[in-house]
C-alpha cells in the first residue's frame, strides 16, 4: 500500500498512460500498424530535438548510442578530445579507447563546468582532433555543461561536436539544428519517462559526411543502415516494440504539456530543490548545476550511505547516492521526466525526517517551506 | 473487440501475465529489490540454456547478441565458417565481414538441412577455421539444422560452434553443456513470448578463454564486462528494467508448464500443421522442417501476398509472408511461445478461408479436421 516515489536521475517514474501502452498485446512491426506508430514518433522526435533532420531509435541502452557515436563518425587512430568531469566523461574515453582512437583529455574538477574557451584553445594548439566528445548533464556529478557556447567555439572549426544528452535531452532546451551540434545522444529513462531499452542518436548533414568515410568496424550499431530503414518507416533491427509503442504516449503527453511549459517546469522544480536545500545549509556539489539532477554535499556528522537508504527503506523515496569516489559524499535527487511539485514537497519532508534522525542541525520544516514558495506560490504557477 | 492472433515466427503474443508485468511502475536497478529479480531470472536462464555457466543478458535486440558473439570471440583476419541457407545465415556471413573476418560460407539450397559430415570434411580441409556460425532454426525458410550431431563433429576439432538459437530456445531441447556448444545467443520475442528488447548470450570455458584473446573492439557488446557485472548480479549497461520483471515472470511459467511438456507441446503444434497442411494439398517449404515454425508452399494459382494480407485484414490473423527471394512464395507460421491448440485450429479456419476466396480446391474442414485429430485426441493430451 505504501507510496512509492522514484526520484533518482533515471530511471524515473513512468505516467499509468505510458505504463498502460506497455501492456497491450503485442504487433507485429513489419505492419503498417507498427510502422505508423514508428513514424508518428520519428516526427515527435524531431520536435524534442528541434531539428528537421531524422532521429535514430536504437533497441539498446543510452551507452549503446554513444558507443554509434564513436564508431560511426571516427575512423582508425582519429585524434578526439574527451572532456572529463565525470563517470559518463570516463564514459566517452572508455569507449573511444576501446575503439583504438587516439583521445586526449581535459580533466576537469568533478562538479566543475568547462569554459569554452579553454576548448577553443585546445583545438587551436592540437588541429588534428576530428571530434570534442561531452556531456550535456554529467549525471554523476549533477553538472551542467554551456553546451550553447561551446558549440559557438567549435563550430568554427572542422571538429565534429558530440553531445551525450541523455539526462538533457527534454529538460532544458536543445535545439539541435540551431546551435549547429554534430551528434546528440539520449537515452529513454529520463526524460521521456519510459523504462531503459531505447536510445537515440541525431547527426547533422557535417557528421553525416564524416560517417560516409568512417571505417570503424560496426553492425548492430550502423547508422546508415539505421537511416536507409527509416525512409521505410521501420528499424534495421527487430525493434523493442512495446517501448515504441510507450514512446509514442510519452512524447505526445510531452507535446501536450508542451515543450516550453517542460523546460518551465523542470526550471522551477530545480529552484525549489536549491532553495530548500539552501534553507538547510546544504550546500550544492556542483558550481555549474544541471536542471535535471541536484548533488547536494553531505553534511558532516551525516551518514550519506544511510540517509539515502532511510529516503527508501522508511519513506519510500528512491534517490541516488555518489558513484566511486562520490560515495557517501553526495546525494543526488532527480527532477526530470513525470516529477511534480508535489514529488519535492515529500522529498523535502522525508529529507528533513532522515537529517533529524541523524542529529543534523536546523529548522524542521525550513527546506519544505522554502521549497513551497517557489513551487506553490502564484506568480510561478506554469 | 476484433480478437487477434499473432501468429508468425516471432514476435509472438505475450500472455496477460507478462504483459501486467510490464505494466508494473518502475523499480531503480541498483537496488537489492532489482538484483534479486535479476539474480532469478539467471537461475531460471541456467535452466533454459541446460548449463551451469552463466547467461548474459543485453538490452538489445537478437541481432545485438549476434554480434557480441563475432566481436568476443574473434580477433582479427580469424577464418570463419558459416553455414548460409537464408536471411539469417547471411546476417553471421554481413558481421563477420564488418568486422573483417575471413569468411568461408558453404552455402545450402534455402529450406534445405545440411549434414554434418559435411561440415565436418570442410574443417578438415581449413584447418585454420575458427568458428562455425550457424542457426539451430533459420527462421526465414523454416528449416532447422541438426545441431546435435553438427556439435559431435566440431567438438572433436578446436574450432567454436557458435549457435543462433533465438527461434530455437524454449521450443526444442538444446542442452548447452551436454551438446558441448561453444556460443548460444537467443532472444526475448520467440519463445520466451516477451517483447522484442532483450538478447542473450550464454558461452562456454572453451569459448571464454578464446574470448579472452580476442582482439576485436568491443565496448557495448564486451561479455567480460557483463560476466563481471553478473557476479555482481546486474548488469554492466542500464538494463532493460521493465523488460526482466516480465522475464522472470515468463520463465516462471515456462518453468511451471514443464521444460519437457513445452517441448511436447511444440511438436505436437508443429505435427498438427504439417498434418493440416498435408489435407489441404500444400506442400512444406523446408525439406528440413523446423519445430518453431512452419512454412508453407504457396500452391500454384494462389497469391501467396494476398493469402497473407487477407488472413491478417479479414481474420485477424497475422502470420509472416516470404522475405526478399520467398516474397509470395512461401506463408510461414509460429508455433512458439505462447500459443496453444486452439491457436491452430483458428489458424487453419482462417487459411482454409482465404484459400477459398482464391478458388484453391481442396475439401472446406480438411486440414481443420487434420488438425483436430493430432490436437484433440486422447493420447496427445500433454
Amino acid at each position: 500500500m505504501r507510496k512509492k516515489y522514484l526520484l533518482a536521475p533515471g530511471p524515473v517514474q513512468a505516467p499509468p498512460e505510458v505504463l498502460a501502452e506497455l501492456a497491450k498485446p503485442l504487433i507485429h512491426h513489419r505492419t503498417e500498424q507498427f510502422e505508423n506508430i514508428f513514424f508518428q514518433t520519428q516526427s515527435l522526435l524531431k520536435e524534442l530535438f528541434m531539428t528537421k533532420l531524422p532521429v535514430i531509435t536504437f533497441a539498446a541502452s543510452g551507452t549503446g548510442a554513444m558507443e554509434a557515436a564513436v564508431v560511426n563518425f571516427h575512423s582508425e587512430a582519429d585524434e578526439v578530445l574527451v572532456i572529463r568531469g565525470g563517470k559518463f566523461g570516463e564514459r566517452w574515453g572508455n569507449i573511444s579507447e576501446a575503439y583504438k582512437l587516439k583521445v586526449h583529455y581535459i580533466d576537469i574538477k568533478w562538479g566543475s563546468g568547462i569554459k569554452p574557451e579553454e576548448i577553443e584553445k585546445y583545438l587551436n594548439i592540437n588541429k588534428n582532433i576530428k571530434s570534442v566528445m561531452i556531456q550535456y548533464v554529467e549525471t554523476s556529478t549533477a553538472a551542467m555543461y554551456d553546451i550553447e557556447n561551446i558549440a559557438k567555439v567549435v563550430t568554427k572549426t572542422n571538429t565534429l561536436l558530440i553531445v551525450d544528452a541523455i539526462s538533457a535531452l527534454g529538460v532544458v532546451p536543445l535545439p539541435a539544428d540551431d546551435w549547429k551540434i554534430d551528434v546528440i545522444v539520449g537515452g529513454s529513462q529520463k526524460s521521456l519517462m519510459l523504462p531503459p531499452g531505447l536510445s537515440f542518436l541525431w547527426c547533422s548533414q557535417k557528421a553525416l559526411s564524416v560517417s560516409e568515410k568512417s571505417n570503424l568496424p560496426k553492425f548492430y550499431f550502423n547508422i546508415k543502415k539505421e537511416l536507409k530503414a527509416l525512409e521505410k518507416k521501420t528499424t534495421a533491427w527487430t525493434p523493442a516494440i512495446s517501448l515504441i509503442g510507450a514512446l509514442n504516449t510519452s512524447l505526445t503527453m510531452m507535446k501536450s504539456y508542451g515543450w516550453e511549459n517542460l523546460f518551465k517546469k523542470n526550471k522551477k522544480l530545480m529552484t525549489a530543490i536549491h532553495n530548500g536545500l539552501k534553507a538547510l545549509n546544504i550546500e550544492l556539489f556542483s558550481s555549474s548545476p544541471a536542471v535535471s539532477v541536484t548533488a547536494g554535499a553531505v553534511p558532516q556528522n551525516v551518514d550519506g550511505v544511510k540517509l539515502v537508504k532511510d529516503m527508501k527503506d522508511i519513506h519510500a523515496v528512491t534517490i541516488a547516492g555518489g558513484q566511486d569516489e562520490l560515495k557517501g559524499k553526495i546525494f543526488r535527487v532527480g527532477t526530470l521526466g513525470y516529477v511534480d511539485s508535489s514529488d519535492i514537497i515529500v522529498f523535502f519532508a522525508a529529507l528533513e525526517a532522515c537529517l533529524k534522525s541523524q542529529n543534523y542541525k536546523f529548522n524542521l520544516g525550513a527546506g519544505l517551506s522554502a521549497a513551497e514558495k517557489v513551487l506553490y506560490s502564484e506568480e510561478n504557477n506554469a
